[in-house]
C-alpha cells in the first residue's frame, strides 16, 4: 500500500534547530499551520521572521495542545524529558507523534507509555549534518537520506503509513527497524567512531604537549580521523549515555580487532598483518562503491 | 645562511610513482638531465613519453652511476633494500642523496653505512595525496606541504643546504628533527589513525555481517573514519613494520584514553564525560584553527 501524500491541519515543530527548522520549511505547503516550540527567544523570533515556522511558543503546553501532528526535533534527552513528564497529557487524542532523535530505544519505550490514542513513532533522520541551528535550516536537508522509522507500542498500521507519507515528501529514504537493532547500528558506525576520534585526539593532544611538531606536521589522515572529536560535547555525552551497551559491545568488538592487528605487527608477521589488512580495505572499498558513489565525498575522497 | 637555488647537472630519480614523478616535473628547469629507474616498462615509457624524465632504465646501477643527485623515491622497504644492497657501491663521491620514504629512523641508519663521500639526507614530504602512479605526477603536489629532513652520519652541512635548496625549489616547508622523532610523530598522526581506521572497519564488517543496515545507514561519519582503511596495504604494511616501536607506544596511549571515556561512559558518569570530551573537542578545533584554516577541507568539513 502507497503512503498517501502528508497533509495536516496544525503542525508542531518542538526544538527550532536545524532538524526542526528543516522540517518546518520542508512540511511548509503540507500544513495549513506550523507552530514552533523552542526555550530560546532569538531562536523563535528568526523562525517566525523568516517564514519557517507561523508562530513560535516556549509553552511545550500551550504549543502542542491544538495540534494534529506533533514533530520532537530536540536533543535526545530532552526528548525523553518531555515524554517522562508532561507532554502526553497536552496531547489530543489521535495526533500523530514522531521524535528525530539519534537513540531509539529509551524514546520508543517512553512513548509506549503515552495516553491510548495518541499515535506514536521513533524516527532519526540520518543527515550527515555538518552545521546546527535554525539558520542553517534547508528545506532539502532530508531529501535522499536515510530515514529510520522504528515502532512503539502505538505505532498502528495507521500511524506507520503516516509516517511513510511524511518521509515520502521529504524524499527521505525510509527503514523500518525494530529501536534496539538501529541503536546497534548506530553504535557501530556512528558512536564508536566518535569515541575512537575522540580517544585519538586525546592521544595525539598528550604526544603534542611535549612536541609542537604533532601539531604542525598532522595533515588529511588525522584531520579524517578527528573530525567527529570536533563534534558538540553536550548532544553527542547525550547520544552515548542513552546508548550505552550497544556501544560497549561495539567497543569490546573494535579492541578485539585492533589487539589482533596489533599482535601480527609487535611479531612482525608482516604477511599475516598484510593478509588481515587486505579483506579490511576491501570492506571498505566495496561499501564505497555500492552505498556512496553518489554521494559527495565518496571515493575519491 | 639562505640556501642557494637548487640546480645539477644528471639527476637521477628512483622510483617513478606519483612522488618521483611529480619530483622530476617540479626539478625540470633545475637539472640538464633527468634519468627514471623504474621496474615498470609501462610506467618507464610513459614517464619517457610525457618529459617526465629524458632516459628510464630498470637498472639501479647504470641509472644512478653518472648522478650527482640521486633521490630515492621508492617504498620504503625498498628504499631500505636498495641501501642495504646495492646502491653505495654505484654512486659517485660527492653524490647528494635523499629519499623520501615514510618512516626514517632505520633508511637514516642505513644511509649511514653508505661509503664515506655520498652526501646523504633523509626527507620525509608530507603531501597528503591522495591519488598514486606515475600518471598522477603534479609538479605542484609539494607546494605548501611539510618536507621533514633528518640528518644521517654523512649530513654534512653542505648536503643540508642542498636538502634545504632543493625543498625552496619545491616552494615546500621544511622541518628539520632527528629520525626518531619523526618517526614518533608519524605513529601519533598518521599510523596510528591508519590502524584505528582498518580496527574500526573491521569491527564494523563484523557486524555488518549480521546486519546489512549498518553498511546501508553508515554515512559521513564512518566515511572520514573508514577512509585511512582504503590505503594501500603494502605501502601501509612497509611502514608500519619500519616503526613498530613508535607505533606500539602510540597504540597504549590511544588505549589508555579510550579505557578512560568507556569507564566514564559504562558507570553512567554523564558529567565526568563531558568534562573529559571537551578539552579534546577543544584541542582539535584548535588545531584545525591554528594549523589548517588555509587548508582546503579544513574547519567546515
Amino acid at each position: 500500500m502507497m503512503p498517501t501524500s502528508f497533509s495536516c491541519q496544525n503542525l508542531t515543530v518542538v526544538g527550532l534547530g536545524l532538524m526542526g527548522g528543516s522540517m518546518a520549511l520542508a512540511l511548509r505547503d503540507h500544513a495549513e499551520s506550523i507552530t514552533g516550540v523552542d526555550p530560546d527567544p532569538v531562536t523563535r523570533d528568526y523562525a517566525v521572521q523568516q517564514g519557517i515556522v507561523d508562530q513560535a511558543t516556549d509553552d511545550l503546553n500551550t504549543g502542542v495542545n491544538d495540534a494534529d501532528v506533533v514533530i520532537l526535533a530536540a536533543p535526545v534527552r530532552a526528548i525523553a524529558d518531555m515524554l517522562r513528564q508532561r507532554i502526553g497529557s497536552y496531547l489530543r487524542s489521535n495526533t500523530f507523534l514522531i521524535d528525530l532523535g539519534s537513540t531509539k530505544q529509551d524514546i520508543c519505550q517512553l512513548m509506549g507509555h503515552l495516553p491510548i490514542g495518541v499515535q506514536a513513532v521513533g524516527g532519526h533522520p540520518m543527515t550527515g549534518k555538518e552545521y546546527s541551528g535554525v539558520t542553517a535550516s534547508d528545506k532539502d536537508l532530508y531529501r535522499g537520506r536515510p530515514f529510520v522509522l522504528c515502532p512503539t507500542r502505538w505505532t498502528t498500521p495507521a500511524a506507520r503509513l503516516r509516517a511513510l507519507s511524511l518521509i515520502e515528501t521529504l524524499e527521505a529514504v525510509p527503514y523500518e527497524m525494530e529501536a534496539e537493532r538501529h541503536d546497534r547500528v548506530v553504535a557501530a558506525i556512528s558512536h564508536l567512531p566518535y569515541l575512537l576520534s575522540s580517544a585519538l585526539v586525546a592521544a595525539v593532544a598528550r604526544e603534542g604537549q611535549g612536541d609542537d611538531a604533532v601539531w604542525q606536521l598532522a595533515a588529511g589522515g588525522f584531520r579524517d580521523m578527528s573530525r567527529l572529536a570536533g563534534s558538540d560535547v553536550q548532544m553527542m555525552g547525550d547520544i552515548l549515555s542513552t546508548n550505552t551497551q550497544a556501544v560497549a559491545t561495539m567497543l569490546a568488538m573494535f579492541r578485539m580487532q585492533l589487539a589482533q592487528l596489533e599482535a601480527m605487527l609487535i611479531s612482525h608477521d608482516d604477511q599475516q598483518l598484510a593478509d588481515s589488512l587486505r579483506p579490511i580495505r576491501e570492506a571498505r572499498l566495496h561499501w564505497v562503491d555500492t552505498y556512496q558513489s553518489g554521494v559527495n565525498g565518496g571515493r575519491s575522497k
